[in-house]
């Protein structure tokens, strides 16, 4: 590439340093100085420098081929038998996985080594993602930064590994950096301001997040769940509810929660929050540990579930409309067909899925009363179709539904108008889907979901999913 | 070997039902239920049975030599050229990486998963090294064992990165269970009993110790400091002083250290608690962030030094005088033998070195003030040469000398009589050694040594190793 | 009063009951429960009922007036002499002492045992001061009711001793219920919103605040200091200057402070937060502990001033204007009421005092630089004039300005438009004042003012208080 | 007295000055620093100079005899009536109340401000009761020591009430300086060693003490509990059962508590240890807390009961057995007589009563089987009797039976050899006592106790008390 700024170079420089004391005698405090340089120069680079250091590292630091051809030539001869030949065949497969190690496993080892060195190395693969997804159109390059990505997630997975993480809850006696971080990092249902904040850290709410030993100030994963007694069906009562204290309650007692009134609890946001953990499983982890917290504060608790939403369903919908639209496949009964023309008013069924498509990138509809009853038994059949039919490599296609399916939830409820929010309505048209957790069934629905990839759903998500491909097959 | 008890063959099925379950589908979930009943069958075995399971674990969970071997059959061909030929054979290593790593890799992976795991895996590490060396006789075994190891050893030293290690300061004031186990650990200059432990954690003391977040109860590594204002040449003031508050001082007044007496940091002990980190370097660190806190607290102070044990050098002297009664080389000058005759109430030379030994065995010598002062000349002389000329691959024969002189430290004093206890005596004829840390030349000393493996060390320590060379020569 | 509501009642019957246990020999616990019930309907109470029940309290609960004149009627003669005597007169005394205590000093008492029973006492006693001052008018029951607020003042000065107040940091680390409540209480420059609060914690600021172990989450007193390197004369700097690192910062170094540019310590806004603690100093304690913590930690600090307002010189300069348009005084020279008519656009002297009334309502003339100019020399004068030569019994009129010179500061510059808020213009034209402390003369100064009620002033501000007094002279 | 030494003249001076500045405008700093300057010297006196430097304070600080008459003098006359009469009458009770105070009240008052004040004061308590013990015969000391002693206890329990208390959990994994306090407060079982207080603070057992906020690090009031299944009716189990865990449980399970078995708390040692509080009551706010904290972790407990010493006993039998001999009264059947004259080995009744004092100033009777078997019954009896009957102005004699009952405990069970320790033996020939806890009842039982002074014990308790009456009635 074009000639490298002089930070750059800097940052090759000193990790060319540091590779070169790898194997002299050189203290490892002093490896250590290099590699600070090199996370220093590296942190000062802009996107697309960090792209060319990132490429010099997996080409330059990738495994010594010769080396590796080499040792395959010394292989020892499999025609003296036994124990001695055996343990020399040990010792040569020694050899050869410390050959074929790219040097970066070393590096990232170095750097680990660090105070924040983990924490650098996460943000370190958030750029290799990025950059292995602008690069991919270059073959070699691609295969190099795969090779590298795969060698730094599998030490990553070491390190996030559970016995390293802390659940922690949050309240509004947290400190407040976590508390605006947790803030910050709501990407399902944006906090509005402090008020809307402290509500949901407040009564009849947890919010738990996990923390690495090595970054304790950074939510690796934010889970907000409600408390209640019924499987919340729509998003209004948990944003909004506040519960205040009836008139005949005393000032003096602190507002409290009434334990009989919660048996239920709701997960409706899990957000992780490091891209460059991709691929690293904790969010099931941190379900499973936040319901044991959960049961063990309230032993009569017996209802658990997901409120999530669908991100891509009407993007999914709107490329089915446009078949629809081309004749390609049915997707309303004739009856549901004329009421719509009816409530758009348009004479022709080919501009119902045009109107149709216009309007859900807006989010006026929800308004018109009769518009949204008409579409709500079509949409909710689609959507059941979607999440319940719909696969990708034989899973879920909807990546919220793989991961509870994965942890072994049941495909419980879908919610009409469950989130009226801007967001909800363009992404989902405002449907939210419930995922229960029946605890005793979690292993084994996991297991078959994992194994033979079914999906386990209720009879009424199953029966809508039906009703689609009825109509569609027509 | 003979038929496994029912707890082996518990924690053998378990730990095949878990490999088994590798590649299928399953959960994570499931597999940590697996591992966690492995974990506890393999606590409850006895010695042997451990020793069993382990050779079960590195034989049967080992590399797929088949599976390298048809790898390696199927190399690309480089026949080709270019990118595309370049990202095949990345592919083509990817695979051979991860056949050629041992099926225990991720057994232990997956441990470490656990809570508690990591310090089962550093237990077990323990285990295997007592296995390795009681089964180093059969060569295959002992290769199988050392490459488990080696692979444990990699996976240890990410964990045990300094990021995850916390320095604390040990005080009257810390919780109970963390002062008996700094009591329990300390092996240099046991302590007697709790007034002890307190005073070694009290006024001109500090103690500090390393813990891992994973198991933040058990200290790694425990250092024990004096703070004095003078390189000390024996432990007696060390371990007896208690700088009473003279009468004109206030009984109000809460007793505390009088800064301007202080400016030396002496270091006389420091211990590795856990045997399974074998081979992972954690003292040294924590010597360095000591050195930062104490300047921190101290900005005055100067001097850094131990004051350090010879673990070995009695037993390096009286084979030295077996050989010098064999006449095989002459270790006293004719006036010390002369004098060592007359104190020990001999006429030959020869007995002189048979009685040496035996007084040697006992502590009552130091006692006889006129041998004392006899036999000060030539075994100061005698342990400079132990320690300065006595090599181990080039290194420093003596463990502890080889530690310090890693970190930089420079051979400083060696001091007669510094450590009378019994085992002081019966070690090192009560002979201690300071090894000086002279921050500025820490790094540039640690490479010197590291790379030319010459030892830094001061006049009076390079003097007496030249005498004792001179006399040896003769 | 009208009939009580039944909450005043059942308060009533619990405070009755409570009290008629105080010597039978009821078990403390039983009084407890009664005290208890106490409390719960009291906190039930409106405004106009709480007052009803503290003068309840006070008329009711008071000293036993009969047995006060008993007891004096039972007074030993003093005809015989000695010893005997003697004790009997100390244990008369003993028993009148026991006598004249108001039966409600053990009622306090006892309500301070409970949990959050001093915080009870102290919200009360807020209501009683008020209660007092709607009841100034009646000469018995204000004399009741002081009576009783002189006694529960007594009482909690004794449990907001200094020995259990805690000095603790605020920072954007410290709990969110903490900050929030930083921010509300802040009353002389009011929090715009979480940014502006995140500032005042952070770089180059210190907030500190004193809270009681009784109730740790709530701030006593609040004090915000600014670290620079010179003695500020205005708000804009302090509440605004963010000191973003220059470009050439790593960004992977965390913002920091540069201690080479602090050497002043600027006190901007100390605030008590019980009103019920009124009359019992902290105040001076905190700022005393925090200059303490500051010398700790920034040793070469040597610069300590307030920026302080001056909340009533607006109302004090409006009776003056009123004054001298009568022709009372002159507080204007005759170049600058020429000026003044020239800029107001009016040609009599004495509709440039109305118009001057008139102008200090609003805050626009603060834009009219010419105006300004003229204005700020005679305002400044007069400022000082207020300052220092107005007094309420001996002592400096203006509060705060009696604060610190209590506290043994030095009145030290007065400031033009150092607070351009609306607030800040509307009280005082904008105007601040330094005052600052000499660490080493506090104590005398202190002692100077409090008893010969100097005040300590700078010749600059002495200079402008003559002048002003000059030309009201004439 | 003698002329007092130069410390007791620096302090008078230091409280001298103090107190001559106390009406002056002198800053309350400056006044802190003269009574850190009187803490200082008084800290620094013998035990004599501190009685004389109390008499001093009680002396020469106390009330002011003139003002008070003079204001007596002055009382408003009657004559007129109305809301203006009573005002003027509660202005002259208030000066009155302030005339009556002593001066060391506002001493007391001062020094309370002081870092480490309030337990300044705690200890000049424990002195001032000490000198009030030597100087009893003095009339007029003792009467002006007692004063100054209510004055300082009346402040003290301000101070110490609950509100500021702590409850605090002792275990193994607290800090070290509380364990060593715990285990030196602990007079009623002294602690052996390390591995007894471990034992104490480990495995069905629960400590727990109370600590003020102003000193932190002081134990205040020290409660042992063992948790079993049953009413322990010996000290034997508590001090040495080990619940070793069996051999099939795991090595890797932390040793823990199986909740099953647990349904009883023992209070066996309960501790004030500051004298300075004497008459403040703590204990049994402690064990009010403690009861709370142990239903919340046993929901399933029911039995709550102390294993109490009596610590007299011995010496009160002794009395008994003196008059016994006299004749004066029987408190022996004869058939128990003739029993104890053959064990005893001696002829005659009288001689028996001298046997048996001398036999309890010993622990070796304990040995012998049937001497002890026929003690059993008599001493039983007599112990009964001892704790029911005999009372000290109303209330029971026994001061640890007076603490319970007036807790509202029951007197449950007398124990035979409860206690085989030396100690037990020479105090209550090894008999301790359950008093036993019913909860629901201990409100009105110690109302009960408290009123009327009626013991409620069990009906076992009150048939060995009727049989010894019976026996020593004849």
């Amino acid at each position: 590439p074009s000639s490298p700024s002089g930070l750059v170079q800097a940052a090759r420089e000193a990790i060319n340093k540091a590779v070169s004391k790898r194997d002299s005698k050189t203290s490892v405090l002093a490896i250590d100085e290099d590699m600070r340089d090199v996370c220093y120069y590296y942190s000062q680079l802009g996107t697309e420098e960090r792209s060319d250091f990132l490429i010099h590292m997996a080409t330059v630091f990738s495994t010594n081929h010769m080396a590796v051809e080499q040792l395959i030539q010394q292989k020892p001869q499999v025609d003296i038998d036994g124990n001695k030949m055996e343990a020399q065949r040990l010792r040569w497969e020694d050899r050869l996985r410390q050959a074929i190690q790219p040097t970066y496993h070393w590096i990232f080892s170095q750097i680990s080594r660090l105070s924040g060195g983990v924490k650098f190395l996460v943000d370190m693969r958030q750029d290799l993602l990025t950059t292995l997804y602008t690069k991919s159109s270059d073959i070699f390059l691609a295969a190099a930064l795969k090779t590298m990505d795969s060698t730094l997630r599998e030490l990553l997975s070491l390190w996030f590994t559970v016995g390293l993480l802390n659940v922690q809850r949050i309240t509004w006696e947290s400190p407040c950096n976590m508390l605006q971080k947790v803030s910050e990092y709501e990407a399902v249902h944006p906090v509005r301001n402090w008020t809307d904040l402290k509500r949901r850290v407040g009564l009849y709410r947890r919010c738990f997040i996990f923390t690495h030993s090595c970054m304790p100030n950074e939510p690796l994963v934010v889970l907000h769940i409600f408390l209640t007694s019924e499987i919340s069906c729509s998003m209004a009562k948990i944003l909004k509810t506040s519960r205040t204290p009836s008139l005949d309650e005393s000032s003096m007692k602190k507002d409290c929660e009434d334990p009989s009134l919660i048996n239920t609890a709701i997960f409706y946001s899990i957000t992780s929050t490091q891209k460059g953990l991709k691929g690293i499983e904790l969010g099931n982890y941190l379900i499973k540990r936040v319901v044991h917290e959960l049961r063990a504060e309230f032993p009569h608790m017996t209802q658990f579930s997901s409120l999530s939403p669908i991100p891509l369903f009407v993007k999914w919908l709107s490329a089915l409309l446009i078949r629809a639209e081309r004749g390609e496949l049915s997707i309303f009964t004739s009856d549901e067909l004329s009421d719509l023309r009816e409530h758009l008013g348009t004479e022709s069924d080919s501009s119902v899925y045009e109107r149709l498509r216009k309007l859900f990138t807006t989010n006026g509809w929800v308004e018109e009363e009769e518009l949204v009853n008409t579409l709500q038994m079509p949409l909710m059949r689609l959507c059941a179709h979607y999440l319940y039919n719909e696969k990708l490599r034989g899973y879920a296609l909807d990546s919220v539904a793989n991961f509870h399916l994965k942890n072994g939830a049941m495909m419980w409820r879908i919610n009409w108008l469950a989130d009226r929010s801007p967001r909800g309505l363009a992404n989902s048209c405002g449907i939210m889907v419930n995922y229960r957790y029946f605890l005793e069934d979690c292993e084994s629905q996991s297991r078959t979901y994992l194994e033979s990839s079914r999906i386990i759903a209720s009879d009424t998500v199953v029966s809508l999913a039906r009703a689609a491909a009825e109509v569609m097959k027509v």
